[in-house]
């Protein structure tokens, strides 16, 4: 069985933005917008600060209180826009309840909406034609990219169809012609759909709803859950898999390090396209 | 077998349609723009004219010559967006190679988007919380609630993945809660998925692409697929499956006549939501 390195290709990842972002004289500027005081947002926050620092890029946080007028949000993110030393705008989510997290997303500019969540990069994704990917999705693909996965003609199941991962995932495998099959928590027999795919992807935030019984022999793996018990990490997908499986993503260090690295490629992204700078690839 | 009767189950629901619209003082009004002289595309809008003629709807064709500026068509669809008669407006398609099509979609007001095509639409529509659903995949629903076919942990196979039919109609399916399948022309081994299908929903346009051994006993089958040979009209589905599955949409005669209603019902649905009248469901 092969790892696959989320946390040795991030790292490699990000030196080539680093190497990219240095080669311009205006430093890309990634805006955060945080509303309350969420525990888990500041640590994801903070996370996205020291890889924007390690690759050079400026990071600003825009700290709103719980309680703060939506219209006052609205108006920021609106300044924001028309600011061009701003090229990444992103609103932490969750928002406290109060809050229309449609609007606030959807105040964003197209150009500027480097997680992927407003409904212009959202109809775009449905379209087949992205805009800014959702992190989570985009990083699955560059690890496919990476290890020479190639996914057409391929049995892809997704197990979980949030917004956020699910549906975009199956999306993009979509896209490289894969066959794509969803399945969630009103799935009947999820083992009949697992234990086809040639390549499963698990996005449910349930500790090792996959065993070893529920795979195809010589299945890859992608492991997008994490749950924290006793101050240990646990994947949705039991390692009594390794043995049978060809790859598979770590729980930790397998797709959680790329989700991150995958802002700063679309804030890159972002950059470039706001300066006319053409993408090599 | 059971045919599922799309043109009896269109008829009826016109008439509720009629009686609905009836009821109130202002008339519903679709608009419909159709640019050049594409044939097709006016024996489609011919059949929207007639059904709203038979609801008492208006009607307004816009008709732009091939060759009208792109701006010029933006100007007139920003003005029908304010205009407070109008409450459904579409852009015939396909439109001539020159337009821009995401251009003329998007300028549809999302209120008036009865088509669901634009990105406010879209994005609604992937979230899982549509605004306007695709007249086709909204076609299918109706015929599944009419004949109490319930889709949650049902294997639903969608054969097809366009942005128009496919796609729509595997997210509506997923809403209610159907483990879905996509397939589509870079498929390997198509049968292996249309067998475990419980409904199998086919829309490639390709003349009796699925066949009796391609499908489970008593599968629910919903042919979406149209070819014309010859003056005949032929499903993307064999009807040699007529002794194995347990419901079936006959070519002519399923979901066809259902898609133009379903026009008429969204339009509906606009002119309620614009006139603040609530709706009984």
């Amino acid at each position: 069985m092969i790892i696959l390195d989320g946390k040795n290709l991030s790292a490699k990842i990000k030196d080539e933005v680093k190497a990219d972002a240095s080669s311009y004289k205006k430093t890309p500027l990634l805006a955060v917008i945080l509303v309350g005081e969420d525990e888990a947002s500041k640590i994801y926050i903070n996370n996205k600060r020291k890889a924007c620092e390690y690759v050079g890029m400026s990071f600003l946080l825009i700290h709103f209180n719980d309680g703060t007028s939506e219209d006052k949000i609205v108006k920021k993110i609106k300044s924001l826009n028309k600011d061009e030393s701003i090229n990444g705008i992103i609103v932490q989510l969750p928002l406290p309840k109060q809050y229309n997290k449609d609007r606030l997303l959807n105040t964003i500019s197209p150009e500027k909406d480097v997680d992927g969540l407003g409904n212009y990069s959202q109809a775009r994704l449905l379209s087949g034609n992205p805009n800014f990917v959702p992190c989570t999705a985009l990083g699955i693909l560059e690890i496919f990219d990476y290890y020479k996965i190639n996914l057409e003609g391929k049995n892809v199941c997704v197990v979980g169809r949030s917004n956020l991962v699910g549906k975009p995932t199956m999306l993009m495998c979509l896209k490289r012609n894969a066959t794509c099959t969803i399945c969630h928590s009103k799935t009947k027999n999820l083992s009949d759909y697992t234990k086809n795919a040639d390549i499963l992807i698990v996005c449910t935030g349930k500790k090792h709803l996959i065993d070893e019984s529920m795979i195809k022999k010589d299945a890859i793996i992608i492991d997008v859950g994490i749950t924290k018990e006793d101050g240990v990490l646990y994947g949705d997908v039991n390692p009594n898999v390794d043995n049978k499986c060809s790859y598979k993503t770590p729980v930790p260090g397998g797709v959680g390090p790329m989700t991150v690295c995958m802002l700063l490629k679309n804030t890159m992204i972002a950059y470039k396209r706001q300066n006319g700078i053409k993408d090599e690839e």
